[in-house]
């Protein structure tokens, strides 16, 4: 390759030179290097790009190179630019190595003036033809290229803006009393390209440029400098793309749909995008330009009644469609045009496609034996396939309600998964209706503990307070319910069971549904489409492929049998977080729980405590035996204590309420209800604590008050000895949370590698048990050599890793400032969302070295919310976690993930 | 030196075998290198402890070593151990490298049996001697030697303690109607001895071992065992001693002091340990065992009176005294005995002193060449000269408060010093007492932001809630002080301006007294001694030696001018936090602070900034003034908005009570105070957050209100103008808080960068000052690299950055279980009084290193708490931080702190 060389003539290039000639540059040069009926033309390289942005004019001796290749392109053709007699037209477009808004569009038909017209017009023998190209072409050039590189003499900037043309359009319009564009003749548009010239002259004090070479060079400096305009800037920034890599310019010849009957213009998928069926797909409108398609004026026709049409054609594009797919090994998005029965190929890239049509066509290429089974596995965005797994609105019925005034109000897409129910504003109803089989969404300003029981029997939850990891949020993703957070529009009203929007009153047991994909809030019921994974045959085979390529574990959090058993259905190898308190939270045990906490002595709370541990030993039980012959990490309590009692705030109201009373009137009932209230008030502000977060919790807890951990040791080997007397096979890993320092771990430790050596020795039982760690404050990581020794696992807990590690509390900062940051670019992502590798990630890696150091066999997985997020997971993989472990629903995902990751390590480097 | 030898005798050691001879046995062989008259004796290594621990028995051959070794003895005083006509008596002890609580007493007398015990008579002509020290003796080898070592046949413990023996004694004084032991006659101390042989015989089945190489055997073992007793190994755990030391045992023979008027015994020390005066201090008494003197039965005489007794012994002790001194280079504690006009030397040590004396005899040493400045500085304990600084209460008027059933209750002593005054219960009123020159106390339940007024204006502050680290005792440390904070004795009632402790009721303004430095409260007004750093000319001396030493620099934290001035006398070398949101809760001021942060907009908000500005103004100017030449750090506000807004339980309460008594009657007033009341809460609520720790705060503030550091900026760059025009010479740094990423420093600095630009230009003014930012938050820790591009300097907030990286909040942590963690071990030290060198420490290695790579020219210091704690300033040092910020009060112990942590680094290893 000629390391000056700066234009290359289709012929001369390749789809691999997409840096120099950019994505459409390149494929042009493909198509024709393949041989295919591509108009010939040129184009001028990003280098050349980057020279003209480094000088401010064009590079020494760029002109005259591609006139050169201009040459070379009017002998191919047999047709010169501003020759009167047959001229040659042509496109002007961008094309950088990526796709971008904000890049300079099209320009057609350039070379047009008063003489190339004229030779237009008897070549076309159209003059309507001719008169409307050149209107819209003098539009074009004004608004894209003159606004761009010409100057006024005042120094003011152009005037020349597309709306001013069709300003004067309309004005004729109106004046010929028609409707349609199509409707003018051939004689008003000839007036109206007066008109438009007149205007040009006007407002840049210039005539419109009629030599076809200055309207070229002018256009060429146009596509230079749109490179760095504002818009294409930004996008650059927010997408991490590099601003040395310039933009390419596409030179190619017109051709033209629009001649007559036997022309035609149109676009096709070489399969359905929609569903993934090998059939071609796309539409064509016959004696019509590009511009017309995309219009919508005409209703096109569909692919297959181009063989109705023209048999030949319709033949020959089918070949060229399979010509492509065999030789990209890509589903291609064609834009194709027939001027008088002769096809040209104007522009190809790979097509865009649904989840579900991604999915099959991967699966079925491979079976065509087309690409590898890398490759497929390659080329699914994770996060897409969640649209296959989760309940989804169909999208007529959608659309229907959205016309039919039905659309409430939007709020935040916190759980993403389609539901509708009865509207329920309490936890108790909701899980009353549940249990009788009635579809329920529970809707609350804001959700809290005690709704768990509520929303696990709900079908969806809606709440008018609260962000994307608020509890309701949170509760709801790892129960794979969808879930409208922060609907600020909306007005709930507990107390009156009603909620009010924009006017409109939504009273109990009316039906609602609610897109936890999208936010969208919908009165009315509104029917879903149910998935069935088992179903899925293309994505379980596609998710076998990625199981066969992968490295990393995925195993799922989840803290209830029903979630197990959804986990392993969804290909989890174990689970790496099972809370422990939710259990505590369940209606009929939190009595029980809070008379536990509220006990004055070690006694008396192992009294209450030996009451719970029939419960968890079930719970536990259960998922021992959905998950048996894999891993199981129980994760001992972690909460701080004050969570299970009443609030604080409604106490404190209550009892000032009944004080203010009981000062003008005795009453003993009332005296009695304020000496239990001020009682249990006095427990609870004994409890509160500055910052809950940082305060007494976790191991902290089980250092102080071992018994509660000493229960919950006992109720997991008890379930374990118990199914494996059933014949499952448990597999136990308990997780101390919160430490900081390795004595922590060691105190709590010992006391319960105690309780568990009892436990078998008293039963004659051998268990497979370990004791582990989470990883999730700062000084762990920072001491992993120490931890380390005393751990037989690491498990990531980077939720609240993340929460020291930045400062921030996410309750309070999502809501407060995170958004602004993210916004504002201060931060690129969300780091509740996506792992802050440079920070946190940091944290991890010399966790994960020091800690393998000291201990070659630990074992180290993740089990914060990232552990399902992409991007996240890739850097999981190059850190050397053994798994991941997310969501349930996130499982597919996080198994795609990791196989991803796995091909970019070990494959070549791909940008 | 012989690697097997066990056994040494005096003669063969010296001091610097403290390792192998234990500290009591290097200084005997010391003393006996210099020819002093120390009894002969030998050393038992601690060696040959390690081989009995390991052996359960005594090495092979032991016993022959220490037997000839007692043959050279024997021979060199011409006496024999069981000899029954001259026979040899000696004293077994314990020694190891570290004086240690819980090991081996002295065995006294040891020898002695019946035939020895007549030789000893004979020889003294004293039978009551006789029967006295075998007494002694029986009871002493019962209570240490057989209670260790001998078994009964049962297996049960033996019951011959001391107690079981003093019975005895008791019942015949009783039997013979007299109440000193001196009254008994050798009769009656005979049958004594007959009764606690039987008492022997009968408990452990065997007589009394008669012969002394038995008894001599028994004692070094009993000292060996000693080694590993609980209380000795808890006192290692907690000072982190070796547990493979072993102590050594000395084996010395007996003298008499109590032969006679021509004995006596003694204890002195070389000068004064009081006060530092070089004179003799000490006392002894006539005829007389050391057992005597501790027993405190006979007035002893001082030491001056030594030379009427015996002009010769005088002198030649004066002698010795000196000696030991040259020799030592050190105030020596000697203990010696008279034996029939003959002087010996039985132990000497380094006298503990007060710090008063420390300060003065290391200046005097310095004078006398006897040791260098470097030894001068290194021998004071750097928190001992906190007792120089502070008001204390004169000891006798304490003593006599005491007496008179004054002391009320003990609290935390959370910042030292001594106060007495009227109690007061709010801020107002102490302010405006204060104000009018009364000395006043404030008492609160706990102390919030709300209180500093009145804590300006206060000598003291007492709560009944809160830790060490509560508000109230960092506010006082800070303003040096004295709190006594979480006194849980007193309940205060503030309504009724009164608290009550133990029955007793103290009023408003009656007078009480606290001492900071204890934790003491007490009624009435106790005087006190009032401290003056310009008269300590000794501890001025000591610190310029100190700075002479020292690399790092030495700079304070402080709010106000007062305390800038009060630094700067203690020789603070620049203010390395100025905190400027303690001057938003100044109370004209506060009100304009909540109107500013009610404000609906930004236009509203700076009305508000503008009328602050002219104080913040004024309140820089004064601290530049005082700090003319050196560098003022001032960090922009940092805590969140909502603390300077009223409380929400306060405001909660009042609009539930206003609600419930409108419910029953209307009151316009009423209503109108709810309405205006309701209104303040929602936005007290709107503000409230979850963890404010880790909310919105620090920069976080200034992103989403940068008109708040706007107007700091101007205020502080206005005063440095302001007080440049009247010739002071003002360094400003202005600090950004509470940064975790690169972003967060540029997005501020920019702005300020921005005013600052502004304001020199309007000013035509040139002023020097730099941007920088505190480590507080790990990440910013983490990502020093890029943080420090932006950064001119850097100072480790160690207060937060304990609290991120330990994930601890102070608040809850300190109250809740930080106590317990370390009381257990958890934690050798509250990780917020002495920096953790493994975890936080680790992250401030990581930022320095990583901070001067990306910035060489960047300046770093430390304004947490730890600045003032010399093991965290040692850190500090070893990390190569450029200076250390620390409370006025604590300026002096860094400044000695430093220059110890100068010498550990640049002189030889000194374990």
């Amino acid at each position: 390759m000629d390391s000056n060389k700066r234009v290359y003539l289709f012929q001369e290039g390749t789809k691999e030179m997409r840096d120099l000639l950019g994505g459409k540059g390149a494929n042009l040069a493909e198509m024709t290097q393949l041989g295919l009926p591509v108009p010939p033309g040129f184009t001028v390289t990003t280098e050349a790009c980057n020279e003209y942005v480094k000088l401010g004019k064009f590079g020494d001796g760029l002109e005259e190179e591609y006139l050169q290749a201009l040459a070379e392109m009017e002998k191919s053709i047999g047709r010169r630019l501003g020759d009167s007699k047959n001229p040659l037209l042509v496109s002007v477009r961008s094309g950088a190595k990526f796709s971008m808004p904000g890049m300079m569009d099209t320009v057609l038909n350039l070379g047009l003036n008063a003489e190339t017209l004229a030779g237009l017009i008897t070549q076309t023998k159209n003059e309507r033809l001719g008169y409307d190209a050149f209107r819209r072409f003098l539009m074009m050039f004004s608004d894209i290229v003159l606004c761009s590189v010409a100057q006024r003499p005042d120094g003011k900037p152009l005037n020349l803006e597309r709306k001013q043309f069709e300003g004067l359009l309309d004005e004729m319009k109106e004046k010929r009393g028609v409707k349609q564009d199509t409707e003018l003749t051939a004689d008003d548009l000839k007036e109206l390209c007066d008109q438009y010239q007149a205007l040009i002259r006007t407002e840049w004090g210039r005539d419109f440029p009629a030599d076809p070479k200055e309207q070229l060079a002018m256009s060429v400096e146009a596509v230079f400098r749109s490179w760095n305009n504002k818009r294409a800037t930004d996008y650059r920034n927010f997408h991490h793309i590099p601003h040395d890599l310039g933009t390419a310019v596409n030179v190619q010849a017109m051709v033209f749909g629009n001649t007559g009957e036997d022309s035609g213009t149109g676009v096709a998928f070489t399969r359905d995008v929609a569903t993934g069926e090998k059939v071609i797909y796309g539409e064509f409108l016959i004696n019509a330009q590009g511009e017309d398609v995309v219009a919508g004026v005409r209703t096109p026709m569909k692919i297959k009644q181009l063989a109705e049409w023209n048999a030949a054609i319709d033949k020959e594009f089918a070949d060229i469609c399979e010509k492509l797919e065999q030789h990209y090994r890509e589903v291609m998005d064609i834009e194709f045009t027939i001027e008088k029965g002769r096809l040209f190929i104007l522009q190809c890239r790979v097509g865009k496609r649904t989840a579900a049509a991604a999915v099959k066509i991967a699966v079925d290429m491979v079976k065509e034996n087309l690409i590898s089974k890398e490759e497929a596995v390659s080329r699914i965005e994770p996060v897409q396939i969640n649209q296959l797994l989760l309940p989804r609105f169909d999208p007529d019925k959608k659309a229907e309600a959205i016309k039919e005034d039905g659309l409430l109000a939007k709020g935040l897409n916190a759980s993403p998964g389609a539901a509708s129910g009865l509207a329920i504003f309490d936890a108790d109803k909701a899980e009353e209706l549940g249990s009788k089989g009635e579809r329920v969404v529970l809707v609350r300003t804001e959700t809290s503990p005690d709704d768990v029981h509520g929303m696990l029997a709900a079908r969806g939850i809606l709440t008018a307070r609260g962000g994307a990891t608020s509890h309701a949020a949170v509760v709801a993703r790892g129960l794979g319910l969808p879930c409208v957070a922060g609907c600020e529009a909306i007005r709930v009203d507990e107390e009156k069971r009603l909620f009010k929007v924009d006017g409109k009153v939504i009273k109990e047991m009316e039906e609602i549904s609610i897109d936890g994909t999208t936010g969208e809030v919908f009165s009315g019921s509104i029917s879903a489409i149910e998935p069935d994974f088992q179903k899925e045959t293309d994505l379980i085979a596609l998710l076998g492929w990625a199981d066969e390529i992968r490295r990393l574990g995925v195993w799922a959090n989840a803290d209830y049998p029903r979630d197990a058993k959804k986990a392993r259905e969804f290909g989890a190898e174990g689970i790496g977080l099972c809370r422990t308190e939710h259990m505590f939270m369940e209606q009929e045990r939190l009595p029980v729980v809070q008379k536990m906490i509220l006990s004055s002595t070690p006694e008396e709370r192992k009294k209450h405590l030996d009451k719970l541990l029939p419960f968890q030993q079930a719970d536990f039980a259960g998922i021992f035996q959905a998950m048996t012959g894999l891993p199981v990490v129980v994760r001992l309590i972690d909460p701080p204590l004050h969570e299970f009692l009443p609030g604080h705030e409604e106490l404190l109201s209550r009892v000032v309420e009944l004080q203010t009373e009981l000062k003008t009137k005795e009453n003993a009932r009332l005296r009695e209800e304020l000496e239990e209230k001020q009682e249990l008030l006095k427990a609870v502000e004994s409890m509160r604590e500055a910052n809950p977060m940082l305060g007494l919790r976790g191991c902290r807890l089980s250092i102080l008050m071992p018994e509660i951990v000493e229960m919950q040791t006992r109720a997991i080997l008890g379930a374990a000895i118990q199914v494996k007397k059933e014949g499952f096979d448990p597999h136990v890993k308990i997780m101390i949370p919160l430490i900081g320092h390795v004595n922590e771990l060691k105190t709590v430790r010992d006391k319960l590698e105690a309780v568990a050596k009892d436990m078998l020795a008293e039963n004659g039982a051998q268990i497979d048990y370990k004791f582990g760690t989470m990883i999730e404050i700062p000084r762990a990581a920072l001491t992993a050599d120490e931890v380390a020794t005393v751990a037989e696992f690491f498990s990531f807990g980077t939720n609240d890793l993340t929460q020291t590690t930045f400062g921030f509390s996410r309750d309070d900062a999502e809501g407060k400032f995170l958004l602004k940051y993210v916004e504002d670019g201060i931060l690129s992502d969300n780091p509740f969302q996506t792992l802050d590798a440079t920070g946190v990630g940091r944290l991890m890696q010399m966790a994960v070295e020091a800690g393998r150091k000291a201990n070659p066999s630990l074992e180290l997985g993740i089990c914060g919310e990232h552990g399902g997020d992409p991007r996240s997971i890739q850097f999981c993989n190059e850190l050397g976690l053994d798994y991941v472990s997310c969501s349930p629903f996130r499982v597919p995902i996080a198994r795609l993930a990791a196989a991803q990751a796995s091909l970019k390590i070990s494959g070549p480097a791909d940008k």
